[in-house]
């Protein structure tokens, strides 16, 4: 996807990330697992804001291709697959945090949400923890 | 613009932010606003990413609809513009900040920048005061 507008070569750090997460889907997918800890098909489907499954297979695909996520057969299920975040893509905690930080200062929040942006504001780096210690707690197979 | 990926409406403030500036373009023609103070139209057009001129056209239109930039008529050349940022679009900085953080960690930077990373490690609240600074010295006409 997106080899027409790609800029690794300009050598922007900025343009960097934006070619390699910087599409909306591919951060609503990667919140998904990292927020909500998802690491099915069907979870990641579930998306609230309604993504259609040919895009879902399509940025899970360039997710793997760019090494934020990994990919192993369901044990349980073996036409299906179990994702897991890399070392890469939990990298992007910090972006996802500044992102809720800004949005929460121009869009109301719901109660859950004014709970996760206090953590934030107060603990961000626990909650780093916290979150790497659950993936850590849970290889994929 | 992607009006029917909107999803205002679901309450998450990661997808708030990207319906807002989650653009590959949009962040990008932020950046060159933010980091290299560019406020016309030619400036913005001459990106390295190398973007079309109907693509900024539509990014600049967008930023205007959702508050984070303004715009005056140049009175150096009535048919043309001058763009400011908003402190909707200023308070960006620390997304970039950290979409810098996390790209520098993953690819190689040149020189230039591995000093803006530098800054960005050492005294990113100085950063943000002089960019505010910078563009407090230099409101619209």
């Amino acid at each position: 996807m997106k080899t027409a507008g790609k800029t690794h070569g300009t050598g922007c750090p900025v343009a960097h990330g934006l070619d390699t997460f910087g599409d909306r889907w591919t951060l609503l997918v990667l919140r998904d697992m990292i927020l909500h800890g998802k690491r099915r098909y069907g979870e990641l489907l579930e998306a609230e804001e309604g993504i259609a499954t040919n895009i879902l297979a399509d940025r899970l695909k360039h997710l793997e291709a760019e090494g934020l996520i990994t990919r192993v057969r369901d044990p349980q299920n073996r036409r299906s697959y179990l994702y897991g975040l890399t070392e890469k893509g939990l990298s992007l905690m910090p972006v996802i945090f500044e992102i809720i930080k800004w949005s929460a200062a121009h869009f109301p929040l719901t109660a859950t949400r004014k709970r996760l942006l206090q953590r934030i504001n107060e603990d961000s780096a626990g909650l780093i923890r916290e979150i790497r210690a659950r993936e850590a707690a849970n290889p994929l197979p």
